[in-house]
């Protein structure tokens, strides 16, 4: 689990398209900045700020070699972030039903008409 | 399902530890913007910046009763974010299972000693 400040810079690399776009490609294998870079509308430059965004979050780790700078996914922050949303949705869902159950219970209308049994409807 | 934009906003949310305490305090139910306020290191007019940060990302919304403003958790956009998350943790999870896999299969060292058969040991 990562400490608070280090899960505001991955909730914070997550807050932009572009970011969310590069990190969805990466789950499918490592990637260069270039080719990250290639489908988004922007400069190489602007796209490289992303990367170096997503890096310092820890989201993703590059490796230099030669030339070529080579992004993976780094599994951890992101199944923090993750974790952390799926617990408080737990918890709400679960505070949901519980709503569900007692309005069913306690708040049929007073004047709904009251359908006859079918043994009377004859 | 939030659209990018507003999936932008909902990660930006999230990206404060004192918006995520919020969050999760909501989780048991409604507060006010005093009460959210009333364990975090900050004024109230801080935090009441955060809370308008959680409003504007749909997070929260917010009714007013005389002077009191009541704050509640909007589920719909945190469970889109965590959709998200949950989406591509699925995703590289799979493929670190493979990966894993096909270590043990053919990264087995060159040197490690050749079992005999059970037949040949006799």
């Amino acid at each position: 689990m990562v400490d608070d400040v280090a899960m505001d810079g991955v909730f914070h690399a997550l807050a932009s398209g572009a970011r969310r776009d590069m990190v969805a490609r990466l789950a499918d294998g490592p990637l260069t900045v270039g080719q990250l870079a290639a489908p988004l509308d922007m400069s190489l430059a602007a796209a490289a700020k992303h990367v170096q965004v997503l890096e310092r979050a820890g989201v993703i780790s590059r490796t230099v070699d030669g030339r070529r700078h080579i992004c993976r996914l780094v599994p951890g922050p992101l199944a923090s972030a993750q974790e952390w949303l799926e617990f408080y949705r737990r918890h709400w869902s679960e505070r949901l039903d519980a709503l569900e159950e007692l309005l069913a219970e306690d708040f049929a209308p007073p004047d709904a008409p009251v359908r006859p049994r079918p043994a009377e409807e004859e």
